[in-house]
């Protein structure tokens, strides 16, 4: 692990402040926030009667769903970029 | 949108259970189901005082941060992929 600067952010994700430190600009982790915010949001729309914490569980299984189908798509993006440089050079 | 079957499964979630509906299988939706488990508990370790909606939420944050650099990862490679294929077709 190399030594990297970390930055602070403070954010209000469904009416609670969050102070969230990372290494991605801070611009970016107040973009994820705005996200989950959202996120929260939509779902809470189609079952109003979620509490905060069944929001924010379903809003992660969500993100992390999304996160499995493009770590498939990258798998395959990278096996058929090898498999093309593997034909280029012969 | 086609019309796609939808798979139905009841899962723990950091002690709640919640009724899970996706058109991915059983046993992926169980998998997002216990990430989303084992996250929580880890961000629990690092922050006892956290109770559960914001322990949700910042599971939340790292799986949405995690997916953005993946698309990110994704983007690349398509644009990699697609710079290979015209050098190929000439």
């Amino acid at each position: 692990m190399s030594e990297q600067r970390k930055n602070r952010v403070t954010v209000d994700i469904y009416g609670q402040t969050y102070n969230i430190v990372g290494t991605e600009s801070a611009r970016h982790m107040r973009f994820v926030a705005s996200t989950v915010d959202d996120q929260m949001r939509v779902i809470k729309r189609a079952n109003p009667s979620l509490d905060s914490a069944k929001l924010a569980v379903l809003t992660a299984c969500n993100a992390v769903n999304d996160y499995l189908i493009l770590k498939n798509q990258v798998e395959m993006l990278e096996s058929e970029l090898k498999k093309l440089k593997d034909e280029v050079n012969g």
